[in-house]
């Protein structure tokens, strides 16, 4: 009798690592990594990122899909996945640490100048800039679920004056948070360095593009790291051109990997990481997984749960 | 019969904004801005950055001299300073956030490996590199003053691992802290972002040269952000030349501006500021320094004033 499997799929992913992490944090179960399945009757669990397409289909008896990642679209509507399936989103907290620290990074580069200070070294130019305090750059985070918190939270804290928007109504500590179409126009109006850390779903695709550019003070930035489908490009583009836009720093893209041919690589104002924001360790990881399987069961609510009709 | 005069001094600084701050901070007093000294016998205080030679000798009734920055090398030991005369450093908040904020920023920068992905973002090169937790970044801070122990304090509650070292013990919730000669070697050896905030003395002149980036271990990184002399210069490019320091970032130099012709501009792995780590706001200043004017003429003591015989 074969023992209960769990599955790690990715088709990108290098899986040695997240192979020994699941390995020993579940030893009660067959770890099998993609294109090994094994017998698909065995398998109750799968982690997942950017899985093979129809591969959810062929697993009979699986229980519980797991999000190697905090964004799971292309998983929440998978028509494979059956609607009985929980499926549980990523909350390891090096995820939580990893996204707060970009952002962080990246605000303090555009409010301190970094990039003018950069083109002067270039130049040989020794120049002093105008310095503005913190509570004086309005930062505006769009998405308020735990990596959004956690963001506005942190900067908030060594403060910068901070607001917040998304769907529903927050309450975050010395963050002024806005919800729902009704406060998006007060909240963009306020905001000199807009920060993406939305779902991506029906609602907000698309949602960095001309209409909330232009709502923007000019000389605004943009910071994306939530979703690629997030961001209109020729929209975004033509408002740096126009110079309504100052900068934008950009972790994700329509395609990834972002084309070798593609304009934004050489764009002069626009800051490209490769989908890095925040990298989800695969021991932390494993822990967490192991965590809900266990909570799973003993009859337990599990950690992350995504409610499918939202979408995140 | 002329009221008392409070005279800015400064061959560098574009007084404008200073006079506008001082006339409005210190209402009772003649206001003047060097070299438009009037009746020297008038002048009771100065608020002096790197002041024009000779200066204070010419000066019968000075009470009190105000430094512009938190450094008060070059002022310690003028010569022109009676030894009965006060002297005070600048602490105005803003100057703190300042400098937390330029270390935060650099360390981010490093520990992120950000010079490395805008290399790949020069090539057109999407690859993701390996990421640690800030608690496995372990940054040292030398100098434990008011704005060492805020950087060090702020970087400790973003959960890098963070060490002091000073030249008298500190006690600092959430860092390690070394001192004197018998700590240093400790200090140093657990150290991969160097960022000196010291004084610079007679004892901590020189100190980044080569005993001491030898006790770094290999691509240790140095942020310099305290004097120019604090760092010799040949040594510290020898070390990044042979690997052994695998970058720095550095705001302050031997001789300022930093001449066109010297290397360090073009150097791959420095990043040069013009001594803009943290910036005095004159608003904040002279609020700050009407408070020591007010405690002065009251008899009560004074904020920040300098111990000469430390030097800081």
């Amino acid at each position: 009798m074969s023992r209960s499997a769990f599955l790690f799929a990715s088709a990108t992913r290098e899986p040695g690592p997240w192979k020994a992490a699941l390995d020993a944090a579940l030893p009660a179960y067959d770890v099998r990594v993609w294109p090994e399945v094994g017998a698909p009757d065995d398998v109750r669990y799968v982690l997942l990122w950017k899985p093979p397409a129809g591969l959810l289909g062929t697993l009979p008896n699986l229980e519980v899909a797991f999000s190697l990642g905090a964004g799971v679209d292309g998983l929440v509507d998978d028509p494979e996945l059956p609607p009985g399936i929980p499926l549980v989103k990523m909350g390891e907290p090096g995820l939580v640490e990893g996204m707060w620290a970009y952002v962080l990074y990246h605000v303090l580069r555009y409010h301190r100048r970094m990039p003018e200070y950069e083109a002067q070294q270039a130049r040989r130019e020794w120049r002093e800039l105008d310095q503005r305090p913190h509570r004086a750059c309005r930062v505006g985070i769009m998405g308020l679920g735990r990596l959004g918190a956690a963001t506005a939270t942190r900067l908030a804290a060594l403060d910068f004056d901070v607001a917040g928007w998304s769907r529903s109504p927050h309450r975050i500590e010395g963050v002024t948070c806005h919800h729902g179409d009704a406060g998006l126009d007060a909240f963009l109006r306020r905001t000199d360095i807009l920060v993406c850390l939305l779902p991506l779903t029906e609602q907000t695709r698309g949602i960095i593009g001309a209409r909330t550019i232009a709502r923007l003070p000019r000389g605004a930035v943009v910071i994306n790291a939530a979703r690629g489908g997030h961001q209109v490009e020729d929209e975004l583009v033509a408002a740096l051109d126009s110079g309504h836009l100052s900068a934008a720093t950009l972790d994700v893209f329509a395609t990834e990997p972002l084309p070798a041919a593609h304009p934004l690589w050489a764009h002069p104002r626009v800051t490209i990481t490769p989908h890095v924001a925040s990298i989800t360790d695969p021991v932390a990881a494993a822990l967490e997984v192991a965590e809900n399987v266990r909570r799973h069961e003993a009859g337990e609510p599990m950690a992350g749960v995504v409610d499918r009709s939202l979408g995140y």
